[in-house]
């Protein structure tokens, strides 16, 4: 899984049929300092999170272990809303203290 | 999935028997800011998009989640046409707004 | 799936046992431009392609998408060969014309 | 599967359901002559690893291969903690000899 | 698949226990010029090769296409030791006349 930080949604009305319901969220990468990254990724929300929040991330057939998703074409999904990240001996992340 | 931009066509007699249907795009990939990224797929399209509209694909086996497709040698679908693109609190497109 | 231009072959004998009787080809990547790129792939052929040639592969569990290769350790399979590749309004590629 | 370094943990309490009771870490990837990579992955842990461990990550489906994780949306999991690394004719890593 | 030169091995104790009896090498990927890059994986395995040899390796679910590895949590395995590589109307590697 990847951490990163919902950015904004994407809207489609024209759509493979499966994907009717699907809340697109737009998600960028965060490195191991906790800053942006260029890259992102467009991903099935299935967990309610909110722009501004860090997210967990998981690609591939992974993003389709969720009930009702697995015949639905999506390749990566919000799995979780991280409360906190600890690296070596302090923390990167606290969600309670997250000013950004 | 990604956002991409519809820019061409790839035709093939000769395929994989069951690829026999399949209408292949060409799609480059953009980044965040919405501008053309070096980066390309060719992908199978299953929503019917045109050149020049934008479109969330899905890869690796995401992309045979449609039906007649879970037998088909594809790696990469067009998904959905997007409508729009919201990021932070502004919005990055709009498809009826869309002059480029 | 990305295009490629075949460059060559790989000849193995001793190999896991259910690779007998696949040929390998390696394919150089190709960007927008119909440029090689420094990236290549040794794919499966499954349609007959020849050095020079323009093809169609595609990569992960799609790769396994086609008669008798279900079980066999491939990530990468040639399904296509390329006749035209059409960009915007212009031809990028087309086999007749080709003389590289 | 990759070498990786273990750096730290993720915790969050609002995730997809079957999550729950997985164990995340943070872990760096480490190249070829074990330095830290600015790459890293929030993996699954299903041996038991700690901090400052090197470790070998397993991405993909492959990540799923694992009792009781086969519908749990989770893409790297580490799955196994590496005592030696030999490279060429020599020791790149011995965890009983391990300072850093 | 992509070609790769074995460097070395990788031990582990602790590990998931569906990974007992699986041998781990270190394969560094090489490029189209037959150079080593920085890239690298660890992978099981199923062939018997040797360090210095040329081998190919398949990457994600392809790499458990192989008897008793469906549900072993590998992502890439050693399926083939290469004996000759052909690029255009030349040779690439030999077998028989490495001596590097």
């Amino acid at each position: 899984m990847l951490l990163a930080k919902v950015r904004g949604t994407v809207v489609s009305t024209c759509k493979e049929p499966s994907l009717n319901g699907v809340k697109f969220l737009l998600v960028q990468l965060l490195n191991d300092m906790g800053e942006l990254l260029p890259d992102y990724e467009v991903a099935a929300d299935v967990v309610g999170a909110g722009v501004g929040e860090w997210v967990l991330i998981t690609r591939g057939s992974g993003a389709r272990q969720h009930e009702g998703y697995v015949d639905r074409p999506v390749d990566t999904a919000v799995v979780a809303i991280v409360d906190t990240v600890s690296l070596d001996s302090g923390a990167l992340y606290n969600k309670r203290e997250d000013w950004s």
